[in-house]
């Protein structure tokens, strides 16, 4: 692995295998590969699916790769937020492929952060039950989970990711360079998944990121830990999808802080926490179950709470929060089985466990130490 | 294989595979058989998606079987037709999902024709990314076809299927007693469809029905052609999935009739003629181009025309059908590739070859042939 670029193969059931392709400045390159790995052969056909603002910065750049590269490209630009992840979106999508001819043999290319790639990721999944799917995420947090690993979906109105499809892309387009126009608190967010990968699998990671002094901007990350960041991270994502592509017991754990971090963002409903926030804000409770469950050292749980503190992230919840209506709501959770709400919590910092043996009590009790 | 009950199993990439079970008077069983293949072990909740005459006829006896093996099942009843495979009947059926509160292991059963199964398919598909499905095929044509094989979806307001997933059921639970309230219309369209399997993949099977004098009503078939036919229909379709699950030259086979029948289907607003209807013609449209080319004799085209008036499938356009339209619609097909649409044409009888040589013209002339 050079200090600039880098490639992660993620290897599936079977012969299918895609790359994480990690480079500064890669985004003019993006027509040449995918040449490079066969697409363009039998249609030409490209639909660009992004945001007002990424398309902004962007746009052009990879409109015009695309036509150097002989492709046929048409972009179609959706609202920007979680709260347009919708079954009007993904219409809207269905119609530019409708409208501009895709084939079986065309290309999507999400060129966004996690709405846009799962929208469109969904899209390419059931569209003539399934297209090429090209990922080029903007957001930190696009490159280090979202994009990578083939969940896609869209939000029900009462729930959110609760339709959706595993569905792997092509190839996954990283150029960090497009990170220096991504806002502060979309950054803050993203270490929390970052933090994650720390705690669940890579404590290597975990440790180079505490010994930095500040995590909360990017400008503190030198171009060298940037890469190394999104690398690790896609590396022990890659990992994990490898073993258990469609949700197993090993998958799980990429759940880690996301069980009550959903909750806490639903019944605020999508408005108080980004996804981030919310999953940071989760990471500390769960790992404050584990402790008390006597599964986790205390001092390794505020390692991970220093850590979260280095990030600015949100610490806190409202005083007012709706407790009752956290704990209904991770009843319905997708990972509920049986009934059973199952947590992912830490027994080392880079080893995790599963456990369906948390009691509504706990939680509880956990979500009043952090009231506001 | 008994003459009264007979198992095909789906061998799929991986160690994946299921079950189509063939047994007259089976749907009464259909609870113990769940449990015997290990559903109902997390989750014991079920959602029966339906339509008002098969729930009718049938809705009882499967409520009745569930309930007896200790399953927790509600139904959805969704209006009957093709125009109702919608986003928006659709949507039910993911409402019925939450309001249920259906888990990754809970069951959702597709107890109807094509229309249910397809929708209820994809629902199952991308609820929660993915639970179990059961097909139960009430219709010749889904048991003989669109139950087998993991094609599910719904159509988008110009046109059909164009959004879906390929997606497995755990097991397909044919009853050939329901066939006994099946219209006759639906019956004779589902033959078009078992002729096909005869041309496309099993000599002896269109030899079987040859020796027929009449097939266009079920009471002119013995229990044991009946069951010959279902099996080797699902045999042939099975043999075919499992070579090749998603779609590519081999699975194309399966299209053999549908290139030419869905555009007519399209173009006459699916009202005119029904799936089957619209397979049959387009058979006759793909042999008569097979002769034109010189890869078909004109007498095994004069035995698949024979077969098709035994089943009093119509063998006529309307005089003022909309050529232009077929055509346009032919480019407008999931098949194409690379803006060229592919026949599948026949070159002996349980044989066939991929073609993308067909030229507009030929297509014309042809459809001209038949005009009423």
């Amino acid at each position: 692995m050079s200090a600039t670029s880098a490639t992660v193969t993620v290897a599936l059931e079977g012969d299918r295998r895609y790359d994480i392709a990690i480079a500064a400045h890669s985004l003019q390159n993006l027509g040449a590969k995918l040449t490079e790995i066969g697409l363009g052969k039998k249609s030409k056909k490209v639909l660009i699916v992004s945001n007002p603002v990424i398309y902004k910065h962007y746009g052009e750049t990879v409109a015009t790769t695309l036509k150097n590269a002989g492709f046929d490209a048409i972009s179609l630009i959706l609202p920007a937020g979680e709260r347009f992840k919708t079954a009007n979106s993904l219409q809207k999508i269905y119609d530019a492929a409708l409208n501009h001819r895709l084939e079986r043999s065309s290309v999507i290319i999400a060129l966004g952060g996690g709405v846009i790639g799962d929208m469109s990721g969904y899209a390419a999944a059931t569209w003539l039950r399934g297209i090429n799917l090209i990922q080029v995420p903007t957001s930190l947090l696009a490159m280090v989970d979202s994009a990578i690993g083939g969940k896609t979906g869209i939000n029900h109105p009462q729930g959110k990711n609760l339709i959706g499809a595993f569905y792997q892309p092509s190839l996954v387009w990283v150029d960090p360079q497009v990170l220096q126009t991504l806002p502060t608190r979309e950054f803050r967010s993203a270490m929390a998944e970052v933090i994650k990968y720390g705690i669940i699998w890579d404590r290597e990671l975990f440790d180079l990121l505490a010994q930095c002094d500040r995590l909360d901007q990017l400008r503190y990350l030198s171009d060298d830990l940037l890469h190394t960041i999104l690398y690790r991270c896609a590396k022990a994502k890659a990992e994990v999808v490898a073993k258990d592509e469609k949700e197993g017991d090993l998958r799980a754990i990429l759940n880690y802080g996301h069980t009550v971090g959903h909750a806490i963002e639903s019944v605020t409903n999508y408005r108080l926490f980004n996804h981030g926030e919310a999953v940071g804000l989760g990471m500390i409770i769960a790992g404050a179950i584990a402790v008390d469950m006597g599964l986790w050292s205390a001092a390794e749980q505020a390692q991970q709470v220093a850590l979260i503190t280095k990030t600015r992230l949100p610490q806190t919840l409202p005083a007012d929060i709706d407790q009752a209506a956290i704990i209904d709501c991770l009843a319905t959770d997708k990972k509920v089985e049986a009934g059973k709400v199952r947590f992912i919590l830490p027994t080392a910092i880079g080893q995790v466990t599963l456990s369906d043996r948390v009691t509504t009590e706990l939680i509880n009790q956990n979500l009043r130490k952090i009231l506001a």
